[in-house]
Formats: structure tokens, sequence, C-alpha cells
């Protein structure tokens, strides 16, 4: 009998979570892993903390070589293989090989597209200078701390101020450089409440960050060596050494193209609950889909290697021949902000008027007794739908202790438990670690009040 | 129209909490809070660490004195009051007013009685010396401090390893003290799974706690000043200069024997799910009752303040004329041992094979990404059950982030969660706080294998 071909087009969160679990699932298919760059299972998410130190080395992002991989999970895995197209009533891929810049077929029985996300560009003169940088791969990573190393920058300018300008501007702070952070809107990260947003953007003027808010970059000044000397803008103009440029990303759905298939609303690739393409033979998973938020059932754009790793597993399953669903998210996500501990959980309140009459409470509590060494406050703001009295969304934020209380609110949220529920829940206490009523119950306690 | 008076007897978190909401719910009502000790509102729990001198002042462990949780709580306060009998037809009460060594009436229309636990006693001569200290009253802690400063004792004997023996050989040894834990089974804290006791036995021994397993004590031999000098076990003889006994605690029923009112079979007081007794008019929460446990559905004897806490509220919600209910608890507790943050949340597999078929899975798995720092390793036992795939019980125990952790499988639980829907769960990730797979996923996918 001919073995099952499964062929994965991307090799970072979504791919090989994907290419691992086919191969685990139906040990008589082939699985193929095709690259386009050198490295596979690289940790994008890491490199704030490796420009920062935190991290010493940049070759411990590399979680699997291609050779450890393939050994491991039994995944034949092609590196600098770039997929220029799918042809898909062939079942056929051509692909570049960039060793040898000569084009192959692959034929596939089952393709898993994980072409991922590619940064936002600005679209000025001056974007691709030497001292530009997004920050979305191995090689940007090792690029900039070469140029650190090479040039030594004093002065570094940060475009956008989501999680990734913001983990970047903590990093440069850390390397004691001088940062400035210019972003689009009035206060960083749109995806969270307006307090907390205003929290941050505290946070970062305290540890020495210029924030420039409500700003468009209109134009780079490029020296006579390549580099840009000046960030114009229509609030001014600011010198620099180094410019990040970290606006977002959108899907990567080129190659998806050249196969007719449909995309979503979002402008990404349309999946269903088995992460199949509207092509049977293809599914996807990771920053080039959508994904289904399962608190407000809406299908949504959110880039997160959460998502793309476990949204992986079940295309891989599936391609090899299973029969599992993915549910879908509901935007769990945390930053540190210096000495800050940031997260969401699910809808955020501006999401959740769209279809709900919101009642939202705002609290300050303690992370452990008042009086234990190590105490902190916490700010947590929790979002319900007035109607159903489930828990929607919240925010969460403080010193510390706020991160990890997120995920005992993910999980309520999942279980679309109410609020009643919720303030009625045996939780821990015990002085090291919590106090006798944690902060998710006096907020819960609190909302209450209002409904 | 006459005042709905409402008498509370007991003042510590059941006592504190049912009295604070009765007055809140019902500002009609006239609420009574009488107390037999000179303090109300006292963090128990606190107790180790102020001796240990985390906590530096004895005061701060008293969270409202009299005065002001009269003040601000609206609440009539009697300390140094005590409740000899209950005299239900008439709903009388005998009170001695120990001010005045008198007896008084009081009338009520809704009791609660919150009488609390009392400590186990060893039954041994010797007992009642003047260096041998429970762990359960301001009292104690005031004595213990008092003994420490005028004796300095050097070798301290603990008899009892559950928490407050195990958190109490903690503080001694930041004190310097040689610590002898004398326990009556081969492993402390039989609440947790055996590999988790086996890894609180080897912090307590590599921080210096002498821990002697599987020993009876059987008598203590006092100095002529009537201080013990020697325990004498079946083990052998160990000197000492201070003794702790916390071997357990004992519901105190006392009072609520003198009206008649049904024990169940745990022997702590019945109360039903608005946290009444059997007797109409009369409420009862906290270390004196029982409790439904929600996984199993038993009425079980789980003295802790948590639960206290927050039946007290119902007990004073409905005391006032309220119709709240208390769906019970699942038994989520958590204890430092030095270095290691442990917590059980749920069943043990002990109780859960009782009524389920179970499959377990213990995973090692680390806190943040491996190369982060500040990453440790943590330890995490599911138990599942077999046929409905629920999680039903967890232990959780490591260096960091192990206990927050307990509270996102304390929802889990709560919510009657298949593993299959917790291993899908979205989680935070952030190098900072937590790695792409969190130790939960890893877990719950790992079990998952074997169902």
């Amino acid at each position: 009998m001919k073995k099952r071909q499964i062929v994965v087009v991307g090799g970072i969160a979504a791919g090989t979570s994907a290419a691992a679990k086919a191969a685990r699932f139906n040990p008589h298919a082939e699985v193929i892993l095709l690259e386009q760059s050198e490295t596979i299972s690289y940790g994008v998410c890491e490199i704030p903390y490796l420009i920062a130190g935190e991290i010493k080395e940049e070759e411990k992002l590399v979680i699997f070589s291609p050779e450890k991989f393939s050994r491991q999970k039994g995944v034949t895995v092609k590196t600098l293989h770039k997929v220029e197209k799918i042809i898909p009533n062939k079942r056929k891929l051509v692909v570049r090989d960039l060793n040898k810049s000569e084009f192959k077929e692959f034929s596939y029985d089952k393709l898993i597209i994980t072409t991922g996300a590619l940064p936002k560009k600005l679209n000025i003169a001056g974007e691709d200078s030497g001292n530009v940088f997004p920050v979305r791969s191995r090689d940007n990573a090792k690029n900039i701390l070469k140029y650190l190393q090479t040039e030594n920058p004093k002065k570094i300018a940060i475009i956008g101020g989501g999680f990734i300008g913001i983990e970047m501007a903590e990093a440069f702070r850390k390397l004691e450089k001088e940062v400035t952070l210019i972003h689009q809107f009035s206060l960083p990260l749109e995806i969270l409440e307006d307090e907390t947003r205003e929290c941050v953007l505290k946070e970062l003027t305290a540890n020495g960050v210029n924030f420039i808010g409500n700003v468009k970059t209109e134009a780079f000044i490029t020296s006579k060596k390549g580099k840009v000397e000046y960030v114009i803008t229509n609030k001014g103009t600011f010198e620099t050494d180094l410019v990040i440029v970290a606006i977002g990303v959108d899907s990567n759905v080129a190659l998806a193209k050249t196969a007719g298939l449909r995309l979503g609303k979002t402008g990404a690739l349309f999946v269903n609950n088995l992460q199949r393409t509207s092509n049977d033979n293809i599914f996807a998973a990771g920053d080039c889909c959508e994904v289904k938020n399962i608190v407000n059932g809406k299908m949504s754009y959110i880039p997160l290697a959460t998502i793309a790793a476990r949204a992986g597993r079940v295309a891989g399953e599936n391609a090899a021949g299973g029969n599992t669903k993915f549910d879908g998210a509901i935007y769990s996500v945390a930053v540190r902000v210096f000495n800050l501990e940031i997260a969401r959980v699910g809808l955020s309140s501006a999401e959740a008027s769209q279809i709900y009459k919101i009642v939202t409470e705002t609290i300050v509590s303690d992370s452990k007794i008042p009086f234990m060494p190590g105490n902190k406050k916490i700010t947590l703001k929790l979002i319900i739908d007035q109607i159903s009295k489930r828990i929607i969304g919240a925010n969460i934020y403080g010193e510390a202790g706020a991160a990890l209380r997120a995920n005992t609110l993910a999980i309520a949220i999942q279980n679309k438990m109410t609020i009643n529920d919720l303030a009625h829940s045996d939780l821990i206490y015990s002085p090291p670690f919590a106090p006798l009523w944690d902060p998710i119950l006096v907020a819960a306690n609190q909302v209450m009040k209002k409904l």
C-alpha cells in the first residue's frame, strides 16, 4: 500500500506541531516538512528577551534542529525549500530548492499550510535600510544582535506600541539605550482595556521609555551609508541609530491564493473546526489562518503562538486521518512591561459591547495578605454579560501574581461560568501565595453587587 | 416593628464573615457577635509566618479590632462573652460575661454558630506544661513568641506532620533551631499524594528538619520547673526545650450539643446548603460543621479558613432573611515547605478510587521556557475519572508557579471539565511567566494517551 504523503509548508509553531502530530498519529504516513529558511522550530516570542540579554545565547531559541526534529519526530525535513505554487487538482507543489536554485515538484495526499504571517510595512522610503529591523524571524534576531555588537547604537526608535514594540522597548532600556516608542494611538496595546493601557504607559514612562502617541510616521531620512538617521513624524523628528518596525502582521496567504483557497472576512485563510480549508485535501493552522473566538463565536485573526501550536496539532492529526476538532480560542495573552505583569483573557469590553449588554468592575486588591513580604497590588477588571451573568472577559495586572491568575479566569471563561459560581469558587489560601479572598473572588463578589 | 436579632457565636473567620454579611444584607437587623476571647478577626493561618519573623508584628494578625469591626460593619461586638448554653425553644442563650464573671441571657431570632475547632490532644501527662503549645489561637501565638524571647529554646519538638506542623518546622528552622518533627505515619501530609509527600519529606530533610516517621508519642518527661524536657516515643527519646502539638483538630460542637442539634457522620455539625442546622432558627459555618465536597458529593470535614469565610457569608445572609446557597468545596489547599510550593485541589486518588475508576498521570515540566531566568521544574499529578473523563483531582508542586496554577485546576474541577477540554484550553504564553505548553496542558495531553 502506498504511504499517505503529508506535506507541511512552514516550520515554526504551527508547522512543527502539525508535522510531529501527523507522524505520531499515523506511523504509516510519510510526513515532509518544507521550510524556506535554514531554521525550523524557532522561538520568535523569545527574541526580545534574547536582545535584552536575559536569554544568553541565540542558539537557545532553536528548540529542534532539522536533524533532531527529523530523528525524534520521524519527519523528513527540507529547509531552504520555498513552495512557490500549489496545483490542487494534481495535488502537487512547485518548490524552489534554494540550495541549488532549482525547481522541484512534491506530491501530497494531504497538505498543511502553516505559512504564518508577515510583518506589516510602513511603505515609506528608507524602510529597507541596514539599521531598520522587524522582529519576526531568526534572521531578524541575528541581525539586531550583530548590529548592536558592531555599531553600538545609542538611540533606538521603535515604531509600533503593540506587544512586540513594548517588549523591545523594555529590552533596549535594559541595555541602557535611549528608547523612543512611536505609536499611532494615544495609548499602547489596543487589545487591552483603557485603564490597563494607561497603566502600561505609566510603567513605560517610569522606566525611561519616551512614548510618543497619536502619531503618524511619515518618512525616514537616511545617511550616505544607507542608515536611517531621523524618523520624521507629524509630531516632530526623532534622531535614531536603530529602528524597529513592529506595527503588526498580516496573514501570509500568498501561497494559499495559488490554490484558490477561500479567505475569511479578516483576510486570513478560512478553516473549519477540523482546520480544513475550502479544499478537502488542504489543512492550515497558525498565523496564516483565522480562528474562532469561542466567547463570541466570531471568526477572528489572533496570531498567537499558543493558538498556532494547538491548531497545528489538530491539523496534523486530521491530515493524518484523524477527526479531531479545534474549538477555538478565547484570546489569552500576557506580557511583561518592566515590573508589571499584564494579561488579558476573553473579550475586550469594546468587543463584548457589540453583542452583549455588559457590566464591568475594576478592583485593586492584594496578591497575598497585606503584611506578608512580597505582597503586591493586583488590579482586575471583569467584564460580565448582564443577561447570562457569565464572565466573558478580564484584564489583570500588577507587580506579581497577575499573569498566572489570568489562567484561572481563562478556564472560567471557557467554561461559561457565571459570576455567582466564580464568586463562590474554592481557591487556595496560604499566606506565602494568596490572601484569604483572592483578587478573583474580591472582584467577582464586587461586580455581583451591580447585577 | 421589632428588629430581627441575629446572634453570632464566635469571632474568627466564619463568625466575622457571617456577622458582617448579616448586617450588610439586612440593615434593619440587630447583629450581635459574642466571642469568648479578647480578640476577634484574627489570622490563625499566619501564625507560623509570625513565629518565623516574616510577619514582624503580632498585632498585624488582627484584621479588625472589636471597635473597628463594630464601627465599620454595624455589628455589636461583645468579647470575653462565653456562650454556655442554647435554649432553643425560648431562643435564648446563657452567656458568661468573663469580664465580671456573671451570667447573662441573650435572645435571638436567628443564631449562627461558628465555634470552630479545638486542637486534638495527645492525652498524655505533661501536655499542659508551660513549654507545650498548640497553634490555634492568638494566645498560642503570643505565648510561643514570649517563650522564644524569654527562654531562647534551642531544641524544638513538633508533634504532628500536617500543614501546621510543617509550617512550624519551617518557621523554627528559619530561627535556626534544632527541629525534630514527630509524625505517626511514614510520610507527612496524608491528604496529599504519596509522591508529593515524598517530595515534602525530602525538602524537610534537605532543610535540616529531623523527621521521625511512623512513631507514636508515648510520654513527656517534665523537669522540676514543670517544663517538658524529653519526648518519649516508641522510636526513641528526644530532648527538647519547646514542644508544639499540632496533631489536627476536632470540630467544637459542645455548645451545639446543648441545643440538641444534629451531628453528621464526621462528628461535626450537620448543615444543609443554606448553612442551616437541624433547628430552623440556627445556622452554622466554619470549622464546627461539615461541608459538602462537590466533587464526590460527600459531606466532609474540611477545616479551612477559605471555606469558613465563604460559608460564613452564606450563613449570615440566610440568617438575615436571605436565601442563598453554599454549593460546597473541592478541598483546595496550598502550603509552602521551604523552597517548595505545594497544592492540592479536588479529590485525592485514595478518595477518588472509592467511587471512580481513576487514571492518573504525573509529569515534570517547566514553569517557564527552559532557558528563561527563573525557570523551575513543576510536578503535576492529574487524577481523572476514566468513565466521564473529568478531572477530579490534582497535586502540583515545584519551586515557583505551582500554587497559583492550582487555582486554574480548581476552576477546571469545579466546572466538571473533561480532560480533553482542559488539554485544549487557551492558556497564556509569555516567556517571563509561562512556557508555550503550560505544565497543565502538558499533563492533560499526556494523561489523554492513557484514556
